[in-house]
């Protein structure tokens, strides 16, 4: 089976950067199968990145290598990783892009990537991508193993996820993400969203909107309505049906998320 | 020979909804080659897509798989559909997505998806490309008989395709597409046209726009002229030289066309 | 080992375009690997296809075929070109779009794209992309050699690349290229630099703006402060940190940058 290199990176697709990657990855390893999650994060963040790949990791065969630059810290004395997770394998910088995976999955084994010799002769303070990133992730489809990169690593840098918070009649996170359909992605996931609503009636809004309800899917969204619903990866979001919830309510990232309920009596 | 899979959507590439339903393609079938069309399709535009699959599908070998999804309907009870036509097969939606593929093409045989072992185990609603769609591209890619995804369907959703119309003086059609140089691909081919216009001269407006005739390609077209051509596809559109035929004149999809002639006298 | 063909083109991926030159190439070698390089080059823009395509092709394994269509005058009189150049082949339109790589590399062999076997039977005069180019780019990947495609030709298109100018005080240079980051690279590379500025200490303006100073990458930039770098082509760039320089600046490509020294006395 040929091995597998998905890549998400905030390089976009305007730039050769991206190609220029997998050229240096099929030049190491000519069997790849090179698979692009997305190359359109925003710039630098890291936050967005590391969402994104936590919400498409599991659905790629075992043995998948994950390449993941999205990285502000460029050329600086911030380290590069390699790390083993279930039964996938990542490369990225240490700046938390992998702390959602590593919130569902908790790593095995982390290394530094210390071995010159699994990066390009020079590496670029400005591109360690091309130079360092996709190297290591090639000699790992090459067959080479995780402590080949360099010396193990016990402490890492992880972000701080935004994570819901709750009290006796208010269930509060924020909107992570918005999709291309301008659906409002939020951080709470279904089991947080029925531990706290249980049967009971709640209301909710977003960023101050009041939205008409939970549903199932966008089709039963009626027209001018916005719904809560729980997406393709189990959290709240909120949606229009057949346009952009993010226009019709001026909302952005970041907005709150409010959940309440009539307090038990 | 390595199965081809060509995937269309209206996902567009900043999520990581396609790079998602490839990972569970190739969970499936490994040797899959994967080719994006676009993922570029505007949100929710059924027609759209319909009409750039039926302009590139007959361009790849024989054997390839269509995986598109524009799919405003989903989670909904709208059926999901595989179907042979030509020596291709595709998988989509039923909601008239392969219209235009059909009315060139007429399926020799139609399948609503039903059997639940060629889906993943839990369908979202939210999210059937990566749930039932993607996996029933890469069954067939592996090699299972189109009859084994589900019970034979006669009927289906079709779109109305915009048809050109025409009286003794003039020929009416629309701007079906504003590619990405701006020029406008109108649903007027070349047969019509020429069926139309014989040997006399005709006259053409676009969005009440008069052009400058009709030429045999884009170089042919003078500084600050728009002029017709018969495109890659063989139907007339409106350019500009080296500029956006659309921005020049402010001409968006929908915009009528019309090619008028002297009347027989 | 798979041949590999590494794409660029003006086609975007909204249009089926590229997807529609990889179906033509994997029906005629069903084997390559294709790799895009980018298809967002600004439509029309030969100059910035042919500076894209020089900084990344040599991160390409040997043998690797280029792909390369930046074609405002497609359907005219212009030729079709495939080269033979180090050790890749490339494939493109006649209009200076090789240049950049050429400059690095002296071509060993081109030729005329006139044997029609090679294109498809009809060729379209708006998308020879499709019709000519593709096509001729899977049968070098299938084995055919290049002196098959045509009849050789000793002069070809090429287009001046702007280069920086010096004098006793002064090295002038542009901004070429700006970067999905906003960063602005310009066409002085490390060694004109160097060459100019000695030891001695030098300042530096892009658009009319002062910048702060050379520095090594982008994580050495201070909040608010616009620097100087070689990037990973080892050309000036002009970066912010974690913004935009060309937004911070309002710079676009084509500014004038000035490099200015202390007059030796």
């Amino acid at each position: 089976m040929r091995p597998v290199i998905a890549l998400l990176s905030d390089f976009g697709t305007r730039d050769h950067y991206a190609g220029t990657m997998k050229g240096v990855m099929i030049g190491i390893c000519p069997d790849i199968t090179l698979v692009d999650i997305t190359h359109g994060i925003t710039p630098h963040d890291v936050l967005e990145g590391a969402l994104q790949l936590a919400a498409t990791y599991r659905y790629f065969p075992s043995g998948t290598i994950f390449l993941a630059v999205v990285d502000p810290g460029v050329g600086s004395a911030r380290r590069g990783l390699a790390a083993e997770a279930g039964d996938y394998r990542f490369v990225a910088p240490d700046n938390g892009l992998l702390t959602a995976v590593f919130h569902d999955l908790p790593p095995k084994r982390v290394v530094e990537l210390t071995e010159r010799r699994y990066a390009r002769p020079t590496v670029s303070r400005t591109f360690e991508g091309r130079d360092r990133f996709a190297p290591a992730a090639a000699w790992l489809a090459k067959g080479i193993q995780l402590s080949a990169l360099g010396r193990a690593v016990t402490s890492f840098h992880q972000l701080d996820l935004p994570q819901p918070t709750a009290d006796e009649t208010r269930l509060t996170g924020i909107v992570v993400h918005v999709d291309r359909f301008g659906n409002l992605v939020t951080n709470i996931d279904r089991r947080a969203f029925e531990a706290f609503a249980g049967t009971r009636p709640v209301t909710l809004t977003v960023g101050g909107h009041a939205v008409a309800g939970v549903v199932a899917t966008y089709a039963d969204i009626r027209a001018e309505e916005i719904c809560g619903l729980f997406g393709s990866t189990d959290h709240l979001e909120f949606a229009a049906n057949g346009g952009s919830a993010a226009t019709a309510m001026a909302v952005r990232r970041g907005a709150v998320v409010e959940v309440t309920r009539q307090s038990q009596s």
